[in-house]
Protein backbone atom coordinates (compact mmCIF):
# COMPACT_ATOMS: atom_id res chain seq x y z
CA UNK A 1 0.00 0.00 0.00
CA UNK A 2 1.48 3.52 -0.88
CA UNK A 3 0.41 6.55 0.72
CA UNK A 4 0.33 10.31 -0.76
CA UNK A 5 0.12 13.15 1.34
CA UNK A 6 -2.11 15.76 0.55
CA UNK A 7 -1.37 19.68 1.60
CA UNK A 8 -4.74 20.66 1.09
CA UNK A 9 -8.14 19.30 1.18
CA UNK A 10 -10.96 21.42 -0.42
CA UNK A 11 -14.12 19.98 -1.56
CA UNK A 12 -13.96 16.59 -3.43
CA UNK A 13 -10.34 17.28 -4.37
CA UNK A 14 -7.42 16.06 -2.71
CA UNK A 15 -3.88 18.31 -4.16
CA UNK A 16 -0.45 17.03 -4.09
CA UNK A 17 2.49 19.47 -4.04
CA UNK A 18 5.16 19.27 -6.45
CA UNK A 19 7.40 16.51 -4.45
CA UNK A 20 4.51 14.49 -4.16
CA UNK A 21 3.24 14.78 -7.38
CA UNK A 22 6.68 14.11 -9.22
CA UNK A 23 6.39 10.99 -7.27
CA UNK A 24 3.43 9.97 -8.22
CA UNK A 25 3.38 11.15 -11.93
CA UNK A 26 7.08 10.64 -12.73
CA UNK A 27 8.76 7.67 -10.28
CA UNK A 28 5.35 5.60 -9.90
CA UNK A 29 4.29 6.98 -13.39
CA UNK A 30 0.79 6.90 -12.46
CA UNK A 31 -2.19 8.42 -15.16
CA UNK A 32 -5.20 10.17 -14.90
CA UNK A 33 -8.35 7.74 -13.53
CA UNK A 34 -5.69 5.66 -11.08
CA UNK A 35 -6.51 4.72 -7.86
CA UNK A 36 -4.58 6.33 -5.09
CA UNK A 37 -4.78 6.38 -1.09
CA UNK A 38 -4.14 10.20 -0.05
CA UNK A 39 -3.87 11.23 3.59
CA UNK A 40 -4.62 14.79 4.67
CA UNK A 41 -2.20 14.35 7.87
CA UNK A 42 -4.62 15.60 10.13
CA UNK A 43 -6.10 11.30 10.72
CA UNK A 44 -7.99 11.15 7.42
CA UNK A 45 -7.28 8.55 4.44
CA UNK A 46 -8.85 9.48 1.11
CA UNK A 47 -9.85 6.89 -1.71
CA UNK A 48 -9.18 8.89 -4.24
CA UNK A 49 -8.88 9.00 -8.32
CA UNK A 50 -5.91 10.71 -9.87
CA UNK A 51 -7.56 13.93 -11.85
CA UNK A 52 -4.59 15.91 -13.19
CA UNK A 53 -1.37 14.47 -13.66
CA UNK A 54 0.87 17.28 -13.33
CA UNK A 55 4.65 16.92 -11.93
CA UNK A 56 4.27 20.67 -10.34
CA UNK A 57 1.11 19.78 -8.86
CA UNK A 58 -1.46 16.61 -9.54
CA UNK A 59 -5.37 16.41 -7.88
CA UNK A 60 -7.11 13.52 -6.96
CA UNK A 61 -10.94 13.33 -6.82
CA UNK A 62 -12.10 11.84 -3.89
CA UNK A 63 -14.27 8.37 -3.76
CA UNK A 64 -14.32 8.09 -0.36
CA UNK A 65 -13.08 8.92 3.00
CA UNK A 66 -11.84 7.22 6.32
CA UNK A 67 -11.94 9.27 9.13
CA UNK A 68 -9.31 8.19 12.31
CA UNK A 69 -7.93 5.80 9.83
CA UNK A 70 -5.14 3.94 11.78
CA UNK A 71 -6.17 5.49 14.64
CA UNK A 72 -4.11 5.08 17.90
CA UNK A 73 -6.17 4.11 21.30
CA UNK A 74 -3.54 7.06 22.63
CA UNK A 75 -2.66 10.23 22.38
CA UNK A 76 0.97 10.74 22.59
CA UNK A 77 2.94 14.28 23.52
CA UNK A 78 7.19 13.16 24.03
CA UNK A 79 8.83 16.67 24.66
CA UNK A 80 12.82 16.11 24.24
CA UNK A 81 15.83 17.93 23.81
CA UNK A 82 17.42 17.69 20.53
CA UNK A 83 20.72 15.89 20.61
CA UNK A 84 24.17 17.20 20.55
CA UNK A 85 24.18 14.86 17.09
CA UNK A 86 21.50 16.02 14.89
CA UNK A 87 21.24 12.11 13.34
CA UNK A 88 20.02 10.83 16.52
CA UNK A 89 17.37 13.24 17.52
CA UNK A 90 15.93 12.63 13.24
CA UNK A 91 16.21 8.57 14.25
CA UNK A 92 14.32 9.71 17.56
CA UNK A 93 11.18 11.35 15.24
CA UNK A 94 11.48 9.04 12.73
CA UNK A 95 11.29 5.76 15.04
CA UNK A 96 8.84 7.39 17.72
CA UNK A 97 6.79 8.15 14.59
CA UNK A 98 6.76 4.70 13.19
CA UNK A 99 5.81 3.30 16.50
CA UNK A 100 3.39 6.47 17.12
CA UNK A 101 3.68 9.48 18.72
CA UNK A 102 1.06 13.04 18.40
CA UNK A 103 3.27 15.30 19.15
CA UNK A 104 7.09 16.23 19.59
CA UNK A 105 8.33 19.06 21.09
CA UNK A 106 12.32 19.98 21.18
CA UNK A 107 12.86 20.75 24.59
CA UNK A 108 16.04 23.64 25.46
CA UNK A 109 17.20 21.78 28.77
CA UNK A 110 19.35 24.25 31.02
CA UNK A 111 22.34 21.56 30.24
CA UNK A 112 21.82 21.28 26.43
CA UNK A 113 24.39 21.08 24.23
CA UNK A 114 22.36 21.92 21.56
CA UNK A 115 20.73 25.39 22.33
CA UNK A 116 19.33 26.01 18.81
CA UNK A 117 17.01 23.28 16.52
CA UNK A 118 15.88 23.95 13.30
CA UNK A 119 12.54 21.58 13.43
CA UNK A 120 12.28 21.80 8.96
CA UNK A 121 14.22 18.17 8.44
CA UNK A 122 12.40 16.62 10.90
CA UNK A 123 9.08 17.48 10.23
CA UNK A 124 10.01 16.00 6.19
CA UNK A 125 11.41 12.77 7.94
CA UNK A 126 7.46 12.49 10.30
CA UNK A 127 6.00 13.00 7.12
CA UNK A 128 7.96 10.04 5.09
CA UNK A 129 7.89 7.96 8.53
CA UNK A 130 4.21 8.53 8.61
CA UNK A 131 3.74 7.59 5.28
CA UNK A 132 6.04 4.25 5.28
CA UNK A 133 4.06 3.38 8.62
CA UNK A 134 0.48 3.75 7.01
CA UNK A 135 -0.68 6.36 9.68
CA UNK A 136 -2.80 8.91 8.40
CA UNK A 137 -2.19 11.54 11.23
CA UNK A 138 1.53 13.20 11.00
CA UNK A 139 3.05 14.27 14.22
CA UNK A 140 3.00 17.72 14.70
CA UNK A 141 6.99 18.84 15.89
CA UNK A 142 6.71 22.04 17.60
CA UNK A 143 9.52 24.85 16.85
CA UNK A 144 11.98 24.32 20.09
CA UNK A 145 11.09 26.02 23.43
CA UNK A 146 13.10 26.11 26.73
CA UNK A 147 11.71 23.25 29.51
CA UNK A 148 11.09 25.71 31.36
CA UNK A 149 8.40 27.64 29.53
CA UNK A 150 6.91 24.33 28.55
CA UNK A 151 6.20 23.49 31.76
CA UNK A 152 5.03 27.28 32.97
CA UNK A 153 2.85 28.38 29.72
CA UNK A 154 -0.59 26.55 29.01
CA UNK A 155 -0.67 26.46 25.66
CA UNK A 156 2.37 23.81 25.66
CA UNK A 157 0.35 22.01 28.42
CA UNK A 158 0.39 18.63 26.22
CA UNK A 159 -2.51 18.43 23.62
CA UNK A 160 -4.18 21.31 25.35
CA UNK A 161 -5.65 19.01 27.33
CA UNK A 162 -5.63 19.95 31.32
CA UNK A 163 -4.76 18.54 33.81
CA UNK A 164 -6.92 15.49 35.10
CA UNK A 165 -7.18 11.46 35.51
CA UNK A 166 -7.89 11.32 31.89
CA UNK A 167 -3.86 13.03 31.03
CA UNK A 168 -0.43 11.52 32.23
CA UNK A 169 2.27 13.59 32.66
CA UNK A 170 5.68 12.31 33.24
CA UNK A 171 9.14 13.02 33.33
CA UNK A 172 11.77 10.54 33.08
CA UNK A 173 15.70 11.98 34.38
CA UNK A 174 18.51 9.78 36.12
CA UNK A 175 19.62 11.24 39.30
CA UNK A 176 18.02 9.83 42.38
CA UNK A 177 15.94 12.27 45.01
CA UNK A 178 15.13 10.62 47.70
CA UNK A 179 11.93 13.07 48.68
CA UNK A 180 10.60 12.31 45.29
CA UNK A 181 11.36 8.41 44.82
CA UNK A 182 10.99 7.50 40.64
CA UNK A 183 8.93 4.32 39.88
CA UNK A 184 9.48 2.74 36.73
CA UNK A 185 7.08 4.32 33.50
CA UNK A 186 5.63 0.61 32.81
CA UNK A 187 4.36 0.33 36.90
CA UNK A 188 3.22 4.23 36.68
CA UNK A 189 1.39 3.31 34.02
CA UNK A 190 0.18 0.61 34.60
CA UNK A 191 -2.42 2.26 37.13
CA UNK A 192 -3.41 4.95 34.60
CA UNK A 193 -6.52 4.63 32.86
CA UNK A 194 -6.61 7.75 30.50
CA UNK A 195 -5.51 7.89 27.42
CA UNK A 196 -3.30 11.22 27.12
CA UNK A 197 0.46 10.91 27.72
CA UNK A 198 3.37 13.41 27.82
CA UNK A 199 6.98 12.51 28.12
CA UNK A 200 9.70 14.75 29.02
CA UNK A 201 13.33 13.04 27.87
CA UNK A 202 16.22 15.59 29.12
CA UNK A 203 19.41 16.24 27.30
CA UNK A 204 22.73 14.04 27.20
CA UNK A 205 23.45 15.99 30.94
CA UNK A 206 20.07 15.31 32.14
CA UNK A 207 17.75 17.98 33.54
CA UNK A 208 18.60 19.64 35.94
CA UNK A 209 17.60 19.65 39.56
CA UNK A 210 16.16 23.27 38.97
CA UNK A 211 13.97 22.03 36.10
CA UNK A 212 12.88 18.53 37.70
CA UNK A 213 11.59 20.52 40.58
CA UNK A 214 10.10 22.79 38.11
CA UNK A 215 8.25 19.38 36.49
CA UNK A 216 7.19 17.85 39.90
CA UNK A 217 5.27 21.02 40.99
CA UNK A 218 3.38 20.86 38.14
CA UNK A 219 2.22 17.63 38.51
CA UNK A 220 4.64 16.11 36.45
CA UNK A 221 5.27 12.42 38.11
CA UNK A 222 9.50 11.27 38.11
CA UNK A 223 10.05 7.61 36.15
CA UNK A 224 13.27 5.90 35.23
CA UNK A 225 13.32 3.99 32.29
CA UNK A 226 14.51 0.56 33.89
CA UNK A 227 17.94 -0.26 34.17
CA UNK A 228 19.74 0.26 31.28
CA UNK A 229 21.37 3.42 30.53
CA UNK A 230 20.25 4.92 27.32
CA UNK A 231 21.30 7.77 25.07
CA UNK A 232 18.65 10.90 24.72
CA UNK A 233 17.36 9.31 21.69
CA UNK A 234 17.21 6.12 22.70
CA UNK A 235 15.49 6.99 26.06
CA UNK A 236 12.82 8.81 24.19
CA UNK A 237 12.20 5.96 21.85
CA UNK A 238 11.63 3.61 24.58
CA UNK A 239 9.44 6.14 26.15
CA UNK A 240 7.27 5.67 23.24
CA UNK A 241 7.52 2.01 22.99
CA UNK A 242 6.23 1.57 26.84
CA UNK A 243 2.84 3.63 26.08
CA UNK A 244 2.61 1.72 22.87
CA UNK A 245 2.94 -1.64 24.75
CA UNK A 246 0.56 -0.32 27.39
CA UNK A 247 -2.28 0.51 25.11
CA UNK A 248 -1.28 -2.60 22.73
CA UNK B 1 31.40 6.28 35.12
CA UNK B 2 34.46 5.04 32.13
CA UNK B 3 34.42 1.73 31.24
CA UNK B 4 37.48 0.19 29.33
CA UNK B 5 37.13 -3.36 27.74
CA UNK B 6 40.32 -5.84 28.00
CA UNK B 7 40.25 -8.12 25.31
CA UNK B 8 42.23 -10.64 27.26
CA UNK B 9 42.30 -11.38 31.12
CA UNK B 10 45.25 -13.35 32.73
CA UNK B 11 45.89 -13.90 36.45
CA UNK B 12 45.64 -10.69 38.48
CA UNK B 13 45.83 -8.11 34.48
CA UNK B 14 43.58 -7.00 32.14
CA UNK B 15 45.10 -6.22 29.05
CA UNK B 16 43.92 -3.54 26.95
CA UNK B 17 44.03 -3.44 23.12
CA UNK B 18 46.05 -0.62 21.28
CA UNK B 19 42.57 1.19 20.51
CA UNK B 20 41.21 1.15 24.01
CA UNK B 21 44.69 1.98 25.56
CA UNK B 22 45.06 4.96 23.46
CA UNK B 23 41.68 6.32 24.57
CA UNK B 24 43.03 5.48 28.07
CA UNK B 25 46.58 7.20 27.86
CA UNK B 26 46.20 9.64 25.10
CA UNK B 27 42.57 11.11 25.76
CA UNK B 28 42.09 10.69 29.05
CA UNK B 29 45.69 10.94 30.03
CA UNK B 30 45.42 8.48 32.60
CA UNK B 31 48.88 7.80 34.51
CA UNK B 32 49.86 4.51 36.46
CA UNK B 33 48.00 4.07 39.94
CA UNK B 34 44.92 5.79 38.18
CA UNK B 35 41.72 3.53 39.11
CA UNK B 36 39.70 2.50 36.15
CA UNK B 37 36.76 0.30 35.77
CA UNK B 38 37.48 -2.74 33.26
CA UNK B 39 35.04 -5.43 31.56
CA UNK B 40 35.57 -8.54 30.16
CA UNK B 41 32.69 -8.27 27.88
CA UNK B 42 31.56 -11.38 29.44
CA UNK B 43 29.69 -10.05 32.31
CA UNK B 44 32.61 -9.26 34.91
CA UNK B 45 33.27 -5.47 35.90
CA UNK B 46 36.85 -4.94 37.02
CA UNK B 47 37.89 -2.78 39.21
CA UNK B 48 41.74 -1.67 38.81
CA UNK B 49 44.65 -0.08 38.88
CA UNK B 50 46.42 1.16 35.72
CA UNK B 51 49.95 -0.73 35.71
CA UNK B 52 51.44 -0.34 32.29
CA UNK B 53 50.30 2.80 30.65
CA UNK B 54 51.42 2.15 27.26
CA UNK B 55 48.72 3.45 24.20
CA UNK B 56 50.13 0.50 22.04
CA UNK B 57 49.00 -1.73 24.60
CA UNK B 58 48.36 -1.22 28.47
CA UNK B 59 47.47 -3.43 31.50
CA UNK B 60 45.70 -2.72 34.69
CA UNK B 61 46.03 -4.94 37.97
CA UNK B 62 42.82 -6.15 39.24
CA UNK B 63 41.50 -5.14 42.52
CA UNK B 64 38.47 -6.53 42.64
CA UNK B 65 35.61 -8.27 40.58
CA UNK B 66 31.67 -8.29 40.05
CA UNK B 67 30.75 -11.20 37.85
CA UNK B 68 27.76 -10.58 36.68
CA UNK B 69 27.76 -7.02 36.76
CA UNK B 70 24.87 -5.13 35.92
CA UNK B 71 23.46 -8.80 34.54
CA UNK B 72 19.77 -8.54 32.90
CA UNK B 73 17.12 -10.96 34.71
CA UNK B 74 16.81 -12.85 30.86
CA UNK B 75 19.01 -13.27 28.37
CA UNK B 76 17.32 -12.29 24.52
CA UNK B 77 18.66 -13.48 21.35
CA UNK B 78 17.77 -11.61 18.09
CA UNK B 79 17.85 -13.13 14.93
CA UNK B 80 16.67 -10.39 12.00
CA UNK B 81 17.35 -10.15 8.45
CA UNK B 82 20.43 -7.53 7.82
CA UNK B 83 18.84 -4.32 5.61
CA UNK B 84 19.27 -3.41 2.30
CA UNK B 85 21.01 -0.16 4.03
CA UNK B 86 23.32 -1.54 6.11
CA UNK B 87 23.27 1.71 8.46
CA UNK B 88 19.48 0.88 9.56
CA UNK B 89 20.83 -2.83 10.66
CA UNK B 90 23.96 -1.04 12.56
CA UNK B 91 21.37 1.32 14.82
CA UNK B 92 19.61 -2.01 15.52
CA UNK B 93 22.50 -3.17 16.96
CA UNK B 94 23.41 -0.30 18.65
CA UNK B 95 19.84 -0.19 20.04
CA UNK B 96 19.18 -3.32 20.85
CA UNK B 97 22.44 -3.35 23.16
CA UNK B 98 21.67 -0.52 24.81
CA UNK B 99 18.06 -2.05 25.67
CA UNK B 100 19.30 -5.40 25.96
CA UNK B 101 20.41 -8.15 24.24
CA UNK B 102 22.08 -10.93 24.23
CA UNK B 103 23.17 -12.63 21.12
CA UNK B 104 22.30 -11.29 17.41
CA UNK B 105 21.85 -13.52 14.69
CA UNK B 106 22.03 -11.81 11.24
CA UNK B 107 19.60 -13.79 9.16
CA UNK B 108 19.03 -14.51 5.37
CA UNK B 109 16.19 -14.92 4.34
CA UNK B 110 14.30 -16.08 0.87
CA UNK B 111 13.28 -12.84 0.62
CA UNK B 112 16.23 -10.66 1.97
CA UNK B 113 17.55 -7.77 -0.03
CA UNK B 114 21.10 -8.75 1.34
CA UNK B 115 22.32 -11.99 0.83
CA UNK B 116 25.96 -10.93 2.09
CA UNK B 117 26.52 -9.22 5.73
CA UNK B 118 30.01 -8.71 7.12
CA UNK B 119 29.50 -8.20 11.32
CA UNK B 120 32.78 -6.63 11.48
CA UNK B 121 31.21 -3.28 12.32
CA UNK B 122 28.35 -5.02 14.17
CA UNK B 123 30.59 -6.07 16.45
CA UNK B 124 32.90 -2.86 17.03
CA UNK B 125 28.96 -0.55 17.30
CA UNK B 126 28.46 -3.45 19.98
CA UNK B 127 31.17 -2.44 22.16
CA UNK B 128 31.15 0.75 21.86
CA UNK B 129 27.13 0.78 22.89
CA UNK B 130 28.04 -2.05 25.77
CA UNK B 131 30.12 0.30 27.31
CA UNK B 132 28.37 3.35 26.67
CA UNK B 133 25.40 2.09 28.36
CA UNK B 134 27.31 0.64 31.48
CA UNK B 135 27.13 -3.55 31.06
CA UNK B 136 29.83 -6.14 31.17
CA UNK B 137 28.26 -8.15 28.61
CA UNK B 138 29.10 -7.71 25.10
CA UNK B 139 26.40 -8.92 22.71
CA UNK B 140 27.60 -11.61 20.56
CA UNK B 141 26.75 -11.31 17.21
CA UNK B 142 27.27 -13.92 15.13
CA UNK B 143 28.36 -14.45 11.86
CA UNK B 144 25.13 -14.42 8.95
CA UNK B 145 23.13 -17.80 8.69
CA UNK B 146 20.42 -18.68 6.86
CA UNK B 147 16.77 -18.97 8.08
CA UNK B 148 16.69 -22.41 7.32
CA UNK B 149 19.76 -23.63 8.40
CA UNK B 150 19.44 -21.08 12.02
CA UNK B 151 15.95 -23.21 12.47
CA UNK B 152 17.54 -26.68 11.24
CA UNK B 153 20.99 -26.73 13.16
CA UNK B 154 20.77 -27.28 16.57
CA UNK B 155 23.94 -25.13 17.35
CA UNK B 156 21.83 -22.64 16.47
CA UNK B 157 19.13 -23.59 19.23
CA UNK B 158 18.95 -19.52 20.71
CA UNK B 159 21.67 -19.78 23.57
CA UNK B 160 21.91 -23.29 22.85
CA UNK B 161 18.86 -24.02 25.40
CA UNK B 162 16.75 -26.98 24.91
CA UNK B 163 12.71 -26.11 24.09
CA UNK B 164 11.14 -26.08 27.29
CA UNK B 165 8.87 -23.63 29.06
CA UNK B 166 12.05 -22.37 30.40
CA UNK B 167 12.58 -20.97 26.85
CA UNK B 168 10.10 -18.86 24.44
CA UNK B 169 10.82 -18.82 21.00
CA UNK B 170 8.86 -15.93 18.66
CA UNK B 171 8.46 -15.76 14.98
CA UNK B 172 7.30 -11.70 13.85
CA UNK B 173 6.12 -11.91 10.35
CA UNK B 174 3.14 -9.72 8.62
CA UNK B 175 0.92 -12.33 6.69
CA UNK B 176 -2.24 -13.38 7.98
CA UNK B 177 -2.34 -17.46 8.33
CA UNK B 178 -5.96 -18.20 9.31
CA UNK B 179 -4.47 -21.85 10.61
CA UNK B 180 -1.88 -20.15 12.82
CA UNK B 181 -3.26 -16.71 14.18
CA UNK B 182 -0.61 -14.34 15.37
CA UNK B 183 -1.22 -13.03 19.24
CA UNK B 184 0.96 -9.89 20.04
CA UNK B 185 4.09 -10.10 21.30
CA UNK B 186 3.04 -8.53 24.58
CA UNK B 187 -0.07 -10.85 25.22
CA UNK B 188 2.41 -13.95 24.77
CA UNK B 189 5.35 -12.33 26.72
CA UNK B 190 2.72 -12.35 29.60
CA UNK B 191 2.14 -15.64 29.69
CA UNK B 192 5.60 -16.69 30.17
CA UNK B 193 7.62 -17.56 33.07
CA UNK B 194 11.33 -18.50 32.01
CA UNK B 195 14.16 -16.15 31.00
CA UNK B 196 15.03 -16.88 27.73
CA UNK B 197 13.74 -15.79 24.68
CA UNK B 198 14.33 -15.62 21.26
CA UNK B 199 12.72 -13.65 18.53
CA UNK B 200 12.72 -14.19 14.67
CA UNK B 201 12.51 -10.47 12.44
CA UNK B 202 12.27 -10.60 9.06
CA UNK B 203 13.74 -9.00 6.04
CA UNK B 204 12.18 -5.61 4.30
CA UNK B 205 9.82 -8.29 2.12
CA UNK B 206 9.07 -10.60 5.45
CA UNK B 207 9.65 -13.52 6.04
CA UNK B 208 9.02 -16.52 3.19
CA UNK B 209 5.28 -18.76 3.96
CA UNK B 210 7.83 -21.66 3.98
CA UNK B 211 10.12 -20.15 6.66
CA UNK B 212 7.18 -19.34 8.65
CA UNK B 213 6.19 -22.75 8.10
CA UNK B 214 9.34 -24.22 9.28
CA UNK B 215 9.44 -22.18 12.25
CA UNK B 216 6.36 -22.88 13.25
CA UNK B 217 7.49 -26.71 12.80
CA UNK B 218 9.97 -26.05 15.23
CA UNK B 219 8.34 -24.90 18.16
CA UNK B 220 8.70 -20.88 17.37
CA UNK B 221 4.98 -18.92 18.23
CA UNK B 222 3.99 -16.45 15.47
CA UNK B 223 3.59 -12.84 16.99
CA UNK B 224 2.88 -9.57 15.89
CA UNK B 225 4.16 -6.18 16.96
CA UNK B 226 1.06 -4.42 17.43
CA UNK B 227 -0.67 -2.21 14.65
CA UNK B 228 2.42 -0.01 13.53
CA UNK B 229 3.55 -0.91 10.26
CA UNK B 230 7.23 -1.05 11.52
CA UNK B 231 10.36 -0.90 9.22
CA UNK B 232 12.70 -4.39 9.85
CA UNK B 233 15.20 -1.88 12.39
CA UNK B 234 12.46 -0.74 13.95
CA UNK B 235 10.61 -4.13 13.97
CA UNK B 236 13.79 -5.78 15.71
CA UNK B 237 14.49 -2.93 18.67
CA UNK B 238 10.34 -3.05 19.38
CA UNK B 239 10.78 -6.89 20.44
CA UNK B 240 13.99 -5.93 22.34
CA UNK B 241 11.79 -3.20 24.20
CA UNK B 242 9.24 -5.59 24.71
CA UNK B 243 11.13 -7.98 26.35
CA UNK B 244 13.31 -5.32 28.24
CA UNK B 245 9.55 -4.27 29.69
CA UNK B 246 7.88 -7.38 30.22
CA UNK B 247 10.67 -8.22 32.81
CA UNK B 248 11.00 -4.75 33.89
Amino acid sequence: MELFYAYEVSGSTCFLDAEESTHCVRVLRHRPGDLLDVIDGEGTLYHCELSVADAKGSETRILSAEPGWNERPYRLTLGCCPTKNNDRFEWFVEKATEVGVDRIVPLIGDRSERKVYKPERARRIALSATKQSLKALIPEITDPVSVQSFLSSPPSVPCHSERSEESLHLIAYCFEDASHPRRSIKEVLEGFKGREVTVLIGPEGDFSPEEAALALENGYIPVHLGTSRLRTETAAVTAAEAVYFHFM
